[in-house]
């Protein structure tokens, strides 16, 4: 199937039907993730940038009957005429958003009612994607775009709820079960070559993409090398050990001024206790694995990390091309760890280019040459984020292996602390 | 029975027999005020000032372990040592309290937990106070220091839940089975003449009294008048009519910069709705009553009010002259409007000093003359808030009637706008 | 002559001809304080309570235009009408005043432009004094006002200029050529015993006084005493030594807060240097003296080392009895050691009642009971301010004497440390 | 000469000697923009990104000090030791700055201070430009760093001066007697091709440029056109009446966010007075010019206004192949005008790619491939900033023609209005 976003596709009965079937995995997995909470934890917005995992719960199929059930199903009634508002995120030709920083102010709609829109949209959808109309396809591609965005959610859902969490001081676990993570102990990296030259980046072909991946175009590339293996806990602490926060020639002017505001001296979720450095996971306080990846960085600390370490975050054609020709395999929402890992012996080299921890690329979000956002308020989607921010690449222990791309473009302010993100080196030849 | 918080009684069986009643009246009155909250509606902190339910209910809690339990009843095991420094509001003395704006970031302990850590200090009290041991004066002077807290903390949790929910675009109501309220027309108030002289104003005699009551002590007062009911919401819609937040002349300099600052141009909780004034009250959004007192102002607004009105606030000690042979009857939590109400006539003049709305007065809260607050973390009940803070007198309509004193000084920031507070006037004569 | 700020006088001739030479000594008076500064020292707002010199002298003299020359002088042009927004302070009903925070942003009109707008007004006041026409009354007691309102700013100048040179790590030094303090080492304070009952309070018969000290009334004040002299220097290392800014149990609310938030661990301008301290004052830096007055706290500062003391703040009553048959003498402007001084020995007890610097009082800055504010724009001038601020009493050695009166209320906010303010501790019998 | 950024020359006597003659020529040009200025004028920090015209004085100054004089001039004297901490900019490998928001704050050292300063450095400049020692250079390149550092503040004092001038209603005006503008109406733009592939892009060859400008690099551009004239303040016009500043769907989002909270709705400097359009200038307040370029806008605003004209702003690579083979003229610093003009017409097209507005381009400023900063302290100047920020290409009315080449990279946040720049349109083929 072509790229839904973007090229009609024409989506027969048995592709609708499988769109069905995704749509209602999509829909459990989501359910899923917050099996475990209470509904206390449900309410709770630790800062502007997290929301209540009701709110996700809400907006996500806010989404659904925003784009498709208003426009496209006959009769479709709402739930709650409210939730236009309420649920809105950030689509302002589309009435006006409840405003971000207030959604923890809202206890009602409480869960149950959350519980109870989610099952009214989800079969009214079953409704419209059992009757392929003239405007199949572009239900189909709206119902793509939708499932995609809850995946989306899905990993922030995660970050959240582990935000959430690590606010309290009685160190609340999420969830007692999540799988053991390997121990082992990490060589040293190795540099990895890449030819350069004249490349194609963005996404291309069949399978769903974002706009903000195309369109795809020409980038000149010079040659490069890469890291074989993300940055470990370990190495990280010796660039603290080495004074790596107290050091302004390592830091972005920018950078170094938050550091000092913030009193930043570690990761995020770091905690000393007895003398030693623990993390919070989902899992609760854990001692630090040295041999994991390190995660909850800043673009800024990565960039001040690989200037210590006498190299450069890739930019994110380099990495593209270095994962382009890869299998999306590795530590990703399905393994279930919910946390990097350390990296089992042996494994194919280069390692954990997908999943573990999202890496900063030394590349601002700006749009590709020739890049059109979606028609009308989808259009609001990607495009208008693309100041200020830097882009991630390669999805982290919290993303969706069926969500995952090569040519996946991820986002975020370079202050952000709370994503599963980390830092692989690069440097020319 | 001397005052407790001061004077050491001699408790005997009965008396400590007396004080289990009452204390349990007191929680059980507590719990039976967060009946008809949602779990969700437990967790949310409105603003810096408000707490979430669940956090009063913990809060007058860890006052009973903190301050009689731990010190006073031997073998007491706390159900969890980490609520110690969680529901600490302000006793910097007493270990160091968990931030106060931080207090919505804590989905745990969840409510569930909370009203088992309430039946956890329940059981244990009752042992406490079945067993008259030697220091059992102190024992009945804190666990009545104890229940009046508490009572503090039921109004609290009336101002805060109505905080909440106004935040909410819904408009929930918190209880559809309020008393309607009487249905009247006020007459034109009436000014009723006070001699003055030398006059001793603070608590006296038996009872229960905080320590910023007292001691009683003599102040001269000049001869006032007083109005013989309180400034309704007509008569304020007159002040907003006749331009009063856009006359600089009327306003204190801080006041005037709060309203332009923040917006204001009418009271807290106030909508227009298809060209009326509403209100949202405990029972929902309703059309303004303008027979009822005005309510949800701050001092700077019942200043500014009075100002406009020729007359100006009352001083503490002459609403104390006023009120000292006085019943405490009224509008009150036990009315069970929840709201203040239109003045049912014929009522005895002057009308409405105690119930319905806190009247602002003239007075900054600062220590009466010979103040000694209570000894130890107690000491911090008080004595601490003495600065920057306006005194208001007389109880509302969620007030216990069994909390209130014609001595009673409650305090509030002049910006406060939340309690349930409204206006009365004075003069010269 | 009666209160000029209240009740009219009947000034002939010759009490204008006087009031002229008051005016000019005033006038130039202003002008000496401004005499060692560079034209950029006139310039510099360094936080938005202080404002620029160059602004002090155009104020004052605005003040003289709006409210003397452009009402009561036949024909008056003002020198540029642009002068009206830019030096009107906060008199919101005379147009709108220019906002207090961007004073320092304005370089024009220049220093050179605002000694002419000085000449300009001095010339139309002579005219104005010469001429004694039919509102001659008024005129002189606004003219009053205008002196006593340019004498308030020369102390303004005095503590603004002393802070923007604080700013600087090149400690200019405002004069070289201030007087030696006295060198002594003080005794220790003695208590002295006062006796209460129905006392009057207030402004009363001839001679000037602001509104805010009327009308005289009576207030009832229990037997108190006072100590001798101010709280010294050397006093306030052993409240600091002894943990004075690291006990919570010793501070308000709402100071603890601020300490906490702003750092402060030692009055202003206190430095260390080579392990001594050392304060700097209008004569430069110099080690501190252990004998003289502390000076240059906070009310939360001075609350909490009376606490510590064992002691109390006075009440603005008490100080005012104490005063009030006391001369005016002490280290005033006129002794030209801007700076509080030790007490030479041996010195009248109670000591240092006025002058040196100006004491925190216990009572909050409110309206006497039957306060009227002036009529007009001039009613700003006091009123207005009467909530969040404290009172102070008796002057400072920035004071000019000839302005001070023992029933002076001076009124800052509890956090301002700018001020030459300092303690005197009071007691019960 | 090679870029003598980075790579060491032979500078024999004649080229030291060429060196002190521009250096002088610098000098004094900077020195011409302050003479018009009062002395109140340079003492003034409008916002904290604006510093008072005696800092930039003494700043350039101190930069010749502390990397030159101080390590190269054997027995070279500081005129004052604090200065190396006053006149820091942000070099925080030498020594700590002072704070950039209090630059404002400092009456002293005075403007005649600085002059002194000035010429004492200067002297010594002399000397050390004489005497081409071993490292000679090395001097020569830091002393070309250092001519084109106060180069780029001669514009910055203009932008300051303009600045702090609009801040004040009396609106003074910097200079009467600048060029009058010429008279023109602008003629459609019409949109020039060019022709993509794998370009160079970076500076080449010989003469200066800073680090950031290398290393000369491939990058693969795709065909494109750009508008043949800058937008004009008439265009700018009709996208403010067709409601420009009040549709979200032509922001991005940080733009959206930006204009609501500030209240934007017409560029920097703009005002309407007798209900026409007029623009603060350094020549005083005019009538807009509708043929000049518009000027003072954001990035967010020159992007918003690309979109709504259906075109997009130019990538840096883009607008450096188009100017890379153009001559450096057009109105820049000498042709004192001061302010972008209309178009003489006939003009050569493209037009205006020099000169009159820096123009806001799509890029983001990050290194180039391969980018190494300069070594030690000089390595602060331009890569720490290299986050947050978008780059400008083109000079302005404000530039000298000898600072300005085809591979500049200006750089400011997205939300600076105070550079001048504006907008050129780029488009797809």
């Amino acid at each position: 199937m072509a790229n839904l976003a973007h090229e009609p596709g024409q989506p027969a009965h048995a592709a609708l039907d499988d769109l069905w079937q995704r749509y209602q995995r999509c829909r459990s997995s989501t359910e899923r993730i917050c099996q475990p909470l209470e509904i206390e934890d449900y309410v709770i917005q630790s800062m502007p940038d997290v929301s209540p995992p009701k709110w996700h719960l809400a907006h996500v199929t806010w989404f659904f009957e925003a784009f498709l059930l208003t426009p496209f199903l006959p009769g479709y009634r709402p739930l709650n005429k409210a939730y236009d508002h309420l649920f809105n995120s950030y689509y302002e030709t589309h009435g006006q958003p409840f405003p971000r920083p207030r959604r923890g102010l809202l206890s009602r709609p409480g869960v149950a009612d959350i519980y109870r829109y989610r099952a009214h949209v989800d079969q009214a959808m079953g409704e419209l994607l059992s009757q392929p109309g003239e405007r199949a396809a572009e239900v189909a591609r709206r119902a793509e775009l939708g499932i995609q965005h809850e995946q989306q959610h899905q990993e922030l859902l995660l970050m959240d709820i582990k935000h959430i969490l690590a606010q309290n001081p009685l160190h609340p676990v999420y969830r007692t079960d999540l799988r053991s993570p390997p121990q082992s102990t990490p060589d040293r990296p190795h540099w990895h070559p890449y030819q350069g030259g004249v490349k194609e980046v963005g996404h291309a072909g069949a399978g769903f993409a974002f706009d903000c991946e195309t369109p795809r175009h020409r980038e000149y590339i010079e040659d490069f090398r890469l890291a074989d293996r993300l940055v470990s806990n370990g190495e990280y602490l010796s660039f603290m050990a080495d004074g790596g926060y107290a050091r302004p020639e390592l830091w972005l002017s920018d950078g170094w001024a938050l550091i000092q505001q913030a009193g930043w001296h570690a990761p995020l979720y770091w905690q000393r206790e007895d003398g030693f450095w623990h993390e919070m996971t989902l899992g609760g306080l854990r001692p630090l694995d040295l041999a994991a990846p390190v995660c909850h960085i800043s673009f800024y600390e990565a960039d001040a990390y690989a200037r210590w370490a006498g190299a450069r975050l890739p930019s994110e054609a380099e990495w593209e091309l270095a994962a382009s020709d890869r299998p999306i395999t590795g530590n990703l929402l399905e393994s279930d760890f919910l946390q990097p890992v350390a990296l089992s012996e042996p494994a194919a080299r280069p390692a954990q280019l997908f999943g573990d921890v999202w890496e900063w690329t030394a590349s601002a979000y700006r749009p590709y040459p020739g890049f059109k956002p979606l028609e009308g308020s989808l259009g609001e989607y990607n495009g208008k984020f693309m100041s200020g921010q830097m882009v991630l690449r390669g999805g982290s222990c919290a993303t969706p292996a069926s969500h995952l791309r090569a040519s996946y473009r991820n986002f975020f302010q370079p202050a952000a602390r709370w994503p599963f993100a980390g830092v692989r080196l690069a440097k020319e030849i």
